[in-house]
């Protein structure tokens, strides 16, 4: 499946999505975030799929909501606006399975994804497209790449949840500075801010993010990424106790699980793994 | 308004507090404490003030509490004063109208002011001298500056909420080893650890500290400054869920405002914002 | 005290707690487990004793659960053990007094032990013996240690509260980067991802570590170091205002005893201090 405004790629075992509006920067449509949810879940359900990769086409990553949206919403009489109408305008509900609600919105369900989500910063990443790579499980960057919240300069506010993301990934400080001042910074200072977890020459950037995502396709369990994401998704949200009794019994559940025999036997072993993710 | 241990100066929307007790290294009074809180609420209502800078007198930040005042607490017969008359003594309420409890106390407040506060930290910040700074939003410091907890030095603990918002801005064994050990760390330590956001050469530090100010008070809506400064501190304490429907709201009604209107014209029209704050 | 798979030394008020079972890189069997609790148990009872150092016989740190247990854990139909048997052979409870329930758990239980303890990782850090750093306040590293979480690589899970932990150490994006790819990283991308505070010269590590022991052991009132571990970890699960409280009222308690006199004394004195912990 591919649509008009996005790319959707199955190459061994790694799905990669890329947005696909390169004369616009990816700027963000009502159009543009239903078929990213579709192909998201599409990559969710694909049992073939291990791990997805995001992406720009083009040289950007993503400008954030198109300005012909913003342009209307600046046009629109907001006070003849029912408030219902208006809320289903901008913020259509998506609707999810077992998440929590804390991963059931409009950009925050990456998390609810059971599958790694790599993002690959290929360059502008501003606004709501500063917001997207945040729920990606880890952002590696090219030295083209650029980051910006620019809701200050609009007159608007920290959307999306970037209030409750940004300062747990980069750090209160750097978090305020970074919307306060809605300046641009450049892939190293979004390295320095651990905003990205690795900046890399432009023309190397898909090669080394699909090898670090053929590492996680082909080396480790399935079945433990799975768990994984979700025990450290959730354990944002409890505290320690609740962390380790869930642990615990996802311990259990493990050792009565294929992969963990094979994950001891290829290792006794000394062979590569086979997982099946069972 | 400047008083005897605070002086109080506005310019370009920006207003500068400084502790002014350089003979003692501006170490901290009740005199201090009080002027220090009616010069940041005076700067919280003054419409013409968009950011505020706090900093240091003479060639410390400020060392902490006067000593004068530790050396009456230790000739104090403590088992001779009523714990209600003792916290009265120690800790005089701070009430603000509608911020979280969280931030209504002696040296928490500064998240209820609703503008930027940005600590410039000139030199020595000790006890708390350190505590101060850490709730400022952003800390920029001299290339002179020190940051030493200094408590456990003298017997004490971790005051006035240090546990909570220092491992918070560090890290946990950062902090576990500032305050087990006391040591005085110097500026590109405290830079690594990331204590603070950035380091400037001393004689560069006020004017390096205003030019960010400026572009606080010049290239982004006033409203919105307010507006993510909440978002942000409250963030710490809510779920996802929670600071998403929240952001939701305050995005509804920021379409309905003048800053907006003007944030999308001016990258329109391409020229310099002239935003209101309304 | 010292055990069959335990080294226990009291010198200068160091303890040092030496993982021994050097010809298998120290693996964790149970009779190691409890022996461990045993050690940190005698020193946090022992007055003489006022900082722990963990570390690793030979040349590793800890290889994770012996894989003559794992081998076990393979062999055994768990379809016909009970669930109460299982988490019984697998999860020993771990009783303390009055620590949150967060720190009475197999590998939890170190926050709770009222001292600081200092892990010196001396070599390989793995599966388990990556998760028991985790609990330890501050991690010095060797620059031949090496960190691996392995669990993916098993098909194994996020164990014993690694989920949790991890996150708030080193950020969402190293935590799930180390769990899920399960790679060995050496000891300075541990630096850069602040999952150790220091990396030294392998030969130079212990002596490095004893000499911040005795930093704590001979600057600092062991008593502030008790009150200071417990603040900083409950602070974890608590809102500011109820960790300002609860400082307030460490405050006025600390004001009645010896180790504040001391505290102010040797300082106006110019002298060193002499602590009680009283």
């Amino acid at each position: 499946m591919s649509n008009d405004t996005i790319l959707y790629d199955v190459a061994d075992s790694i799905a990669t999505i890329t947005l696909n509006r390169p004369d616009r920067l990816n700027a963000i449509t009502k159009e543009l975030e239903a078929e990213l949810l579709n192909a998201m879940q599409t990559a969710n359900a694909d049992s073939s799929v291990r791990v997805i990769i995001l992406t720009g086409a083009g040289r950007g990553f993503c400008a954030g909501a198109d300005m012909a949206n913003l342009g209307n919403a600046v046009e629109t009489d907001w006070s003849q606006v029912e408030q219902a109408e208006l809320r289903e305008r901008l913020l259509p509900p998506r609707p999810h399975h077992d998440a929590r609600n804390d991963f059931q919105k409009t950009y925050s369900y990456f998390p609810a994804i059971s599958k790694p989500i790599i993002g690959a910063i290929n360059g502008a990443a501003v606004g709501l497209g500063f917001v997207l790579p945040l729920y990606c499980d880890i952002r590696i960057a090219s030295d083209k790449a650029r980051f910006g919240t620019a809701f200050a300069q609009r007159g608007l506010i920290a959307e999306h949840g970037v209030s409750w993301m940004l300062p747990r990934l980069v750090g209160i400080s750097n978090a305020l500075d970074l919307l306060y001042s809605a300046r641009l910074i450049n892939a190293d200072e979004a390295l320095q801010m651990r905003l990205v977890s690795r900046v890399v020459p432009h023309d190397d950037l898909m090669t080394e993010v699909r090898n670090y995502a053929a590492l996680l396709a082909t080396t480790v369990s399935p079945r433990s990424l799975q768990v994984i994401k979700r025990q450290v998704y959730n354990a944002l949200f409890t505290d320690l106790d609740e962390a380790i009794e869930t642990a615990n019994d996802e311990m259990l559940l493990s050792f009565q699980c294929e992969d963990f025999g094979e994950g001891v036997a290829h290792f006794v072993e000394k062979r590569p793994p086979n997982f099946t993710g069972r």
